[in-house]
C-alpha cells in the first residue's frame, strides 16, 4: 500500500507534538475518525479544518492545499493482509447478508449510506478484556423505482 | 453466490408463518441479527435454539441437525456486487485504516475481534430519512508477545 | 453467468405473449429499463406491479411471490466478456475519473447516487447511424462530516 | 493509480488560474467532460486545442506534444475503489444486462459506441437534493454478419 | 467453460450429418467462421438462417428460438488455458501496442472495431509446414470529440 | 504498465525526426509491425538492423546493445482497458473457439504459432468509413503423439 | 476442477481391469503419459487408437467418438492447489527465466515448442529415496521476422 | 517484472566478458541452468562459488555478499506473459494431471520434489528443426502417514 | 468449495455412530488429523485403514475403493474466507519470512516439507481461555546444487 | 514484494556484527521468530526492546521510533511463490479443513487465534535428515452468541 506523502508527514508531525486523534477532536471540533480519515486522504477539509490542523501540528500552510482537495478514496489490496482492517472484511464476508436481511426487513429494499454515514469509537473498559464499540449511523437510502 | 439448500427453506418457511426476525428474536431470547446469520449458516445452533426455530417456523425436525453443525462461514464474491454488501466493503477500503490508528491509539497494539463480537440493528426515524444505526462490540485482542 | 430459473421463464412468456419492453412501460407505468432489471431480478416489484406482470405474460400468479423479494443484486463476471456490456466498463475506466473531476467541481466531494437514480433509453435516428441516447439522474450525496 | 506527471501539474496549473471546466469548456469550445478526459490522458487534443489549453493554463509550450499524442486509455484498479467512480461500476453490474434487453430490442443486435460517443454533465437543482443529469450519447453499431 | 446445451446439439447434429463448416458455407450464404460463431451462441441468426441451418443438421425447428435470440458472448476464462486460443491471448500481449502504434499512425486516434468486423482463413499449403492465413477486416472508428 | 526506457526514447526519436513506421519499413526492408514491434521491446533486433534503425533516428550507438537483446515479452494488464488493445481481447473471447473449430476442422488438432508468424496492416479507404485489413499468417503446428 | 464425465469412467474401467498405464503403452504403442493425457481428454486419439483402447478397458464403443474429438485444453485452476502439480508451476517459476536464458543463449530468440513436444517419464531407484527422471524433448522454434 | 539490481549488473558483466553460461559452468564447476538461476537469485552461492564467479565477471567483490544470500524465489507474474515461460505454464496445465496419474502409479501417492531437484539442457541437432531436450530429476517425496 | 460427495457421507456416519476423531485414532492407529485429511480426501488410506474406517462407519465396502485412491489435493478457494481456516493464512502472511530467516539461519537455504510432514493437535486447559496446541514436524529439505 | 528500508538495515546491521536470531533471542528476552517478525515490521517493540536491539546492532536510535510504530502487517502476493513459505499456503489449502473438524470437535465452534498466539522453532537432529519442529499455540476463541 503505498500512501500520499502527506500522510506520513502529518503522522509524523502529531507524533512530535505528542497530539493524539482525541486531542485533535477537540481542536478541530470533529470526531476523531473523521479526522484520521483525513489524515489518511480519505476525507477532505474545509479551508478552516485545514488551518486548524497545520497550525496545532505546527506544519507548513503548504498542505492546507492538499487537505482540502477531493482526494481519491480506497486502500490498501482487494483483500486486506493487515489483521486489523481484515477483521473488517471478514464481517463483512460472515454478516452482509444476514445485515441485509434484516435491515431490509425493517427498512424495505434499499442500503444504508456510506457517503451520508458517520461513526463512533468508545473503548469500554471490562474486567474480561476491554472491547472496542463502534457504532455507525448511515442514511437509509430506498431503491428508487421510475 | 450459491447457499446451502436450508437457507431457501429457512426463508420460505419463515415468509409462509409470516414471522419477521424481530419476532424469532423473542422466541430465541437471540439478537435477530445472529438468528439471520444463523439461516445463512453463518453462525451454528444449540440443540435448544434449534428446536425452538423448527417449531416456530412449523419444519422437520431434521433440520436441527444441520442447523446445529458447525458451519463453512464466508459469503459470496471476494469483492461483493450486492449494492448493500458492498457498502461494507466500502466502508472497510475507506475507514479501515482511518480506524485501525484512532483504535490502536486507545488499546495498543492489537485488533478488535470478529470472534467475540456482537452486532445490533436499530431504526433511527428521520423526517430527513431513516437512518440505520449499527452498533458493534469486539473485544480488543492485544498482540501476545513471546 | 448463472441467472435464476425465472428470468428465463419471464422472457419465453413475455416472447410468447409478442410483448416488448416498450409495451410493458404502458401496461405496468413503469419505465422500461426499470422492467428490464426486474426481469434479470435487479428489482424489487410491489404486489401491485408484480400482479399486473403476471397477468400480462400469463404466467402461475406464484411468481409474484419470487418478484416482490428484495433481490442480491450484481450480475456477470468482475469484468464483463459480453460486448455490449463491456462498453460501460469501459466508459467507467476511461471517463470515471474526468466525470468524478467535473461533478465534483459543480456539487462539491460526494458521489452521484446509483439507488436514487433513474434511467431513460432512446432511439435517435440519424442518416449515418442511429444512436443510443440514454439519460441518467442520480441524486448528489455530498460526504457527511461528524 | 500512478498518473502520468503531467495530469498533476495541468491540475495545478488550472488552481492556479483559478479555472473551473466551465471556463475551459468556453475557452477552448470543447465540452468540459472531454476536456477533463484530456487531462487524464484519456484523450488526444488538436494542435488548436493543446495550444489554448496551454496559454490559458500559463505553462509550457513542450505540452502540446504530450496533449496531442494518442494516450493509453484506462484508468485505475481493476474494480475502482474511489466511490465515486465505483458507483459506474455498479450501474454497469445492476443495469448493464438490463439495458442490452431493451436496446437491442429496440435496435437488433449489437453495441453502443464508447467511442462515437459523447457525454454531458447537468446540474439539477432539487429542494430534496441536488441532482446529477448525465447524458450519454453513443451509436449503436449492429454486428455485421459476414 | 460450461456452454449451453444447444451447442453440443448442433455439434453432434453437424458429426452426424457428415457436415463441415465449409459446406454450411455454400448452405447458408455466410462466411464458415461466422456459422461456427453461430454455433457457439456468438452470432445470432436470422429467421431465415436459422431455418437452413436447422433443415441443414435435420434438427427440431424449435432451435430456430434460441439461434436467433441475441446471445451473451464471451467464451472461456479470462487467460484463456487451451493452447489454441491462448495463441490469439499472446498475440494481444505481445503485438496489441506495435499494432496500435502503426494503426493510429495511418487513422489517427481511434480503435479497429470489433463489432462491424469480418474474418476469414485459409489453408496456405507449405511444403515447411502448411500455413493459417487468418484475415481480418474492422472498421476504423475515430473517437469522437465534443 | 511500466515500459522500459528505451522505449519512449525510441518514440521521441522518431518523432523528431518526422519518420513514419512506413518511412522505417523501407530503410530496414522490414515490415512496419514489426518495426513497432521492436520499437515495444517485443523483438529481438540483428547487428545490421539496429545500427540502420540507431541511425536512421539519430540516436546513441549504444542503443544497439539492448535492441539486440533477447527481450521478455507481454505487454500491458492481464485484461487490457485500453480501448484499442481491449478489442483484440475481445475478438479472442468471441471468436476464439469458432476458430479453432474452423481452423482444426481444416488442419487437424494443433495450433496456430504465435511464433512463426507474421502481420500485415493495410488501410482500405472505404467511403463508408475507412477500414483496417489486417492478415495474420502463422505455421499450423499439428500436436506430436509419441 | 470440473472434469468431463468420460475421465472417470476411463479410469474406473483401467483400475477395474487392473491395467497400468505401462500396460497401455505396450497395447496402444503410444508412451504412457501421452496416453495418460488422452485419458484426461489433453490429447486427441486416432480412430485406432481410441478403437484399441476401447477394447482394452472392455467398454462401449461409443467412447471412440469422444476419444477422437480435439478437445479443449488445460486443467485444474490458475494456480494448481495439489501439491504434485503446484511442483511444475514452482519450477516454472524459479527456473523459467534462467532456462530462457540459457536456451536462448544456445538457439537464439525463440520459443521450446509446446505442441511438437514429447515427453518421457522413468524411475530411477536409489537407495537414498527413488528419483523421478522427467525428459521433455520440444521443437526450438526461433522467432520470424518479416 | 522488477528483479534486484544485481541481475543487470551481472549479465552486462557476463557480456562485457563474452562468456557464455556454458563457459561458466566449466569455470565454477556447476551446471549452466543452476548458474542462471544464481544469476536471477534464484539460487543462493557459497563462498568459493561466489568468488569465482565474482573473478570471472570481473566485479567488485561486495557481490558475493548478495550472491550468497539465500533469496525470495519465484519470477514474473501469476500467468506469466513471456512466450518462452508460458510453454511450461502450458505444459503444467496440459500435462500436469496426467504426469500425476503416471508416477504416482509408480511410486505411490506423493510428489516429484522441487528441491531435491536438477535440470539439464541439451540442443539436439535435426534437419527438420533443432530441438531442446530437457532432462529434470527429482527426489520422489512419499506422503508421510502419522 | 464443493466436496466430493463422500465427504458428507463419511461425516454424516460418523456422526450417526457418535464417534468422535479420537475415538477413530485409536481404531485406526494413525493421527486424529491425518484422518481429519482423510475424511476430506487430502490422504489416501492404505486397504487395511479403508477396511478398519468402512467397518467402524458402518459403511458400504465399495467406500474402500475411493479411500484408497490417490486424491487431487487442495480445498477451499484461493484466500480462505472461513475464519478458522483464515487465521492460518494470516500466520502465513504475517509469520512467513520470519519462519523463512530464523529456520533457514539455522539449516542452511532449503524448505520445511509439506509432504514429509506430522503434525498433532493437544488440547491445553487455561483458567483464562484454553489454548489449541499445534505441533508440526516437517522434515528440512537443502537445495540440491548442481 | 517491496519491504520498508529499514528491513534490509536490520539485516545487514545484523549480519555485520555475525549476530543470529538466537544470539538476539538471548540479548532481548524475546523468542527469536518474534524477534524476527519485529526485523519484517510485522510486530511492534517496546521502547525498552527497541533500545536492546539497536544497541546490539549498533545502529541510529533514531530506528526506535519506527520499530516502536503498529505497523501494516502482512506480507508478499496474495499466493506466495517462495517456496518455503509457499509450503505454509499448501499446509493451510491441504490441512486447514481437517484442523477445523478436529478443533471444532474438541473446543466447540471458534478459531484458533492468530493474535493471542506463539511460536516455537526447534531442529531435530535425525539421520535421515534433520526435522524443522514447529510449535504454534494459540487461544481457542469459541463464536460469542448474543
Amino acid at each position: 500500500m503505498e500512501l500520499p506523502e502527506i500522510v506520513s508527514h502529518l503522522f509524523a508531525a502529531k507524533k512530535a507534538k505528542g497530539l493524539s486523534f482525541a486531542d485533535l477532536e477537540k481542536i478541530l471540533n470533529r470526531d476523531e475518525v473523521w479526522i484520521a480519515a483525513a489524515f489518511y486522504r480519505q476525507a477532505a477539509m474545509s479551508e478552516e479544518e485545514a488551518k486548524l490542523l497545520v497550525e496545532a501540528l505546527g506544519i507548513a500552510p503548504i498542505y492546507i492545499d492538499t487537505l482540502t482537495d477531493y482526494p481519491t478514496k480506497g486502500l490498501g489490496p482487494v483483500v486486506p493482509t493487515d489483521p486489523f482492517v481484515y477483521r473488517f472484511y471478514e464481517i463483512m464476508q460472515v454478516y452482509g447478508f444476514p445485515l441485509k436481511s434484516v435491515i431490509q426487513e425493517k427498512f424495505g429494499d434499499g442500503i444504508m449510506s456510506a457517503i451520508d454515514f458517520t461513526m463512533d469509537v468508545e473503548k469500554e473498559v471490562d474486567p474480561k478484556g476491554d472491547r472496542v464499540k463502534l457504532t455507525m449511523s448511515g442514511k437509509f437510502l430506498p431503491y428508487k423505482k421510475w
